[in-house]
């Protein structure tokens, strides 16, 4: 049978989602742990969308297979009670045997949080991008439009991205300030390797009056990834949710 | 002449405030080493209350002394730029020769954060306490206006307790919760080592049933610390502010 959970976890202390060389701390690892302590035996699981390192989720969608039956309370707190304390399963849900973590999300959605203040504070920028410079959130706003809607992203395509192709459409970015804090949401049909922190680095440049609100067209339509601005840093990325019909 | 700073950290990967060994990472060896740079000589500082390890500030106050000439913002800025991401200056303030962060402190303020959910969310907690059971937050208020205003406080003084007397004053103890996380506010003319702590333990126990809220009188009054409850861990407090009269 096939069990699908949402996890969440701070990324600080990880390298990123997947399983690497044996002493390079992942996601996947530690998971893939608890859940076989839980199924006494050896679990693979499969995530809707890998992470990088640094960077946090709220609900990663992962699914796993077993013969073992447990109740669902058994593998959402007995999960929980062998994963460290930067990780934890939020639910857990028996899924149809065609249901994939990966293949079946016709959606995801991140968040990016910006503090922006003249004076850092360490506390919230543990967890947040520092910006310095005030930032114009309505021309963030009006520039981000541009990205709206399906187009080719290869000018926001990492260079290590394996996706077959940089056509990707977005469906909403949203930038909200509240007090000191911005915070960007956005959701699209998928992601290509760093999208979401190139488009926050490129924002950036046109909120700090760098860049013109057009340059962010221009970039889109010259596809060139060395146009863009550099990737925002992990820290202030959220992996929040993962979208499905079938779940 | 005296300079102060408000000190804002994540005790997360110091080994509290004050200076230990070489080795040992501490709040005010970057603080002093990050002042020394600016002074261009080396600097001593002295704060209003010593945080123990994993215990977080908003605003810690400090004073130092130098002969060197500079601008506020040079002393908070250039600071800063020198201070590791888990540590920044908040604000800079010419004092008087008579001022002293510790002695001159006529009260202090702490919060203490709780996570009450009964799955663990490793993103708040983090730097709150998670506690799975639901607390009683009625009776936990009931609870602490025991401890409110001039009492010997040795049953939730911690056995390193360097402090000449432990009759102190709490101002105010404040439980309040909003959705799943619970804020106690409290303040004090000075507070005991552990103090904190151990008076959030002990009303843990009473918020989870396990004691009654007259139980909390009987440990004030019998004043042996073993009765007390252990005290909760470092992770949630915070030390929020020092109170002056010549700042």
């Amino acid at each position: 049978m096939k069990i699908a959970l949402g996890v969440a976890y701070l990324g600080t202390n990880f390298h990123g989602w997947q399983c690497q060389k044996p002493n390079i701390r992942t996601v996947q690892q530690v998971v893939e742990q608890a859940l076989s302590s839980v199924a006494n035996h050896p679990v693979r699981v499969f995530c809707s969308g890998r992470t990088d390192a640094g960077v946090h989720a709220t609900c990663q969608v992962i699914h796993f297979e077993t013969n073992i039956k447990r109740e669902n309370k058994v593998w959402l707190f007995g999960g929980n009670a062998n994963l460290p304390s930067d990780v934890n399963f939020t639910w857990v849900k028996h899924v149809n045997d065609n249901f994939h973590a990966r293949f079946s999300a016709i959606a995801r959605q991140y968040n990016y949080k910006i503090h922006n203040t003249k004076v850092r504070c360490s506390i919230i920028t543990a967890h947040s991008l520092w910006e310095s410079k005030k930032l114009d959130i309505m021309a963030m706003n009006k520039a981000s439009k541009y990205l709206i809607g399906k187009h080719n992203f290869s000018a926001f395509r990492g260079s290590l991205c394996q996706a077959k192709s940089s056509i990707k459409t977005i469906e909403f970015i949203k930038l909200n300030k509240c007090d000191d804090n911005i915070l960007l949401d956005i959701k699209a049909d998928a992601f290509l390797h760093h999208m979401v922190r190139n488009i926050v680095g490129t924002l950036l440049k046109v909120g700090k009056g760098e860049k013109s609100i057009e340059w962010v067209k221009e970039i889109l339509d010259n596809k060139q990834r060395k146009q863009a601005a550099p990737a925002a840093p992990s820290h202030g990325l959220y992996f929040i949710k993962a979208f499905y019909s079938n779940l």
